[in-house]
């Protein structure tokens, strides 16, 4: 999908709203268990009760890859669903891969491409070990790596927040070095919500590129912090909810409740849409 | 496996070498691709002549994913038959995965987990996003995490060599920090041996902890010089070798040219270790 294009659905739709497909086969309603593939079954009433709401489906590799060949075939399954019933719908593989050249080439592959690969129209990309590991992810038309700047988590600080020779800390380094790798036609940035006043400086570093902005919701950040720092003139944002959507609630309902939950942030998002 | 069988099992076999199956359906030797699961017999072929030699197999996820699900079967039927041939052998998943900690926690579930996962002994790790990213994959009694400290790639110099405040290099940061969340009982560091000379740097930070060093052969390692700097009283070194030894040849032979690049190899490291 080209940045025309998501960015004409992000006005269509009234939202950036991804919804993270983080699906545990613990959280989900029990009655579901009795399905021949549960996780599927579950992704596939999310999709179905919430795609109106949202410009993107961003499955998390770790729940799938947790239940062996099983999980595969659930994630193969959803993809396939996106692709067939929605195919206006991007799709992230969170997959925060990244390798030596010759190997990020096999996970390009298994991700992105279209006919030998799952097809998604994203992944997201450990930076740690630089250009080579990167670039391939960049090669595919149409298709896009996401890096990881400044995660949502407590250990960001751990190495993130480093401050380098240059006075820059190393997520600036990242956002700086690898943006100069691709262009905003083919890159984004993951930046966590919870440092959502840091978005303004990061504004500054890449004002083009899109930001894929996780924890709001069960993760504690502020959609309207985000915004408030974070829109560019072509919104730039992709705001992603995963827990607080999919477990709205854990009985037959439950798509019914997530679609009520994607529905309070789609419209939160409409009101700053409408207001540019 | 603990440190100390670990440790018996080089003395033992008088070899520190892990064999990279990154195996590649579009490299192995064409009669294969006749057979049902021509991944799995290529790397059984392989896992039958050389496992006498080395003492552990380190496969690279990305060449698996890349497959899809007859990838994940041909994964999965690899690691059966190592535990069930060969259970003194040392088995990584080279996964560089990391991930918030309740996704880490998935992770270390898929590939560390005896009942539920496909029970390695380990798996390298990503460390960018910090502290919660790692310690899950430290919770498993027996099981370690292989963290990316200094890598064998070009790329390398893009952020690893990035100089920090303190005046440490960051990969000198990552080694520092991370040793502290666990121990040299449940951690080891991968650091290419294409930066040979930057080992006895290493061994003053981390003097116990085993190193995981790829990039010998194909990438141009001295193995000399990776033993001169790397060596701790322990051994303290798993080498891998990845290309050079599974495409050793591209024929009907290619196992028996595998055994014998295999051979050369163990038999430079026993010159080593007898000299211990």
């Amino acid at each position: 999908m080209t940045k025309d294009e998501l960015i004409s659905e992000i006005k269509s739709k009234r939202s950036f709203l991804c919804i993270g497909l983080d699906t545990d086969i613990e959280k989900i309603p029990v009655h579901l268990l009795k399905s021949d593939d549960p996780v599927f079954e579950f992704n596939r009433q999310i999709i179905d009760a919430t795609h109106h709401l949202c410009i993107a489906y961003k499955p998390n590799l770790a729940f799938y890859e947790s239940l062996g060949i099983k999980g595969w075939q659930s994630l193969s399954r959803t993809i396939e669903y996106l692709r067939n019933n929605h195919p206006e719908i991007f799709t992230i593989a969170d997959a925060k891969r990244g390798d030596i050249g010759n190997t990020s080439l096999q996970y390009a592959k298994a991700f992105l491409d279209d006919t030998n690969g799952f097809g998604f129209d994203a992944i997201t990309v450990a930076p740690y070990m630089g250009s080579d590991s990167v670039k391939p992810f960049l090669q595919y038309s149409g298709k896009w790596a996401i890096i990881l700047a400044l995660t949502s988590n407590k250990g960001a600080e751990d190495f993130q927040f480093q401050v380098l020779e240059n006075n820059a800390k190393l997520f600036e380094q990242v956002l700086r070095t690898t943006a100069s790798w691709g262009s905003s036609d083919n890159t984004m940035f993951v930046v966590g919500a919870t440092k959502a006043p840091i978005l303004a400086e990061i504004r500054k570093t890449v004002p083009d590129h899109f930001l894929l902005v996780p924890g709001i919701g069960a993760q504690g950040g502020s959609l309207a912090e985000v915004v408030h720092y974070g829109l560019n003139r072509d919104i730039g944002l992709i705001i992603n909810a995963s827990r607080s959507v999919i477990y709205a609630a854990d009985n037959e309902d439950f798509a019914d409740e997530a679609r009520k939950a994607a529905e309070e942030i789609q419209q939160e998002m409409k009101t700053f849409i409408d207001k540019m």
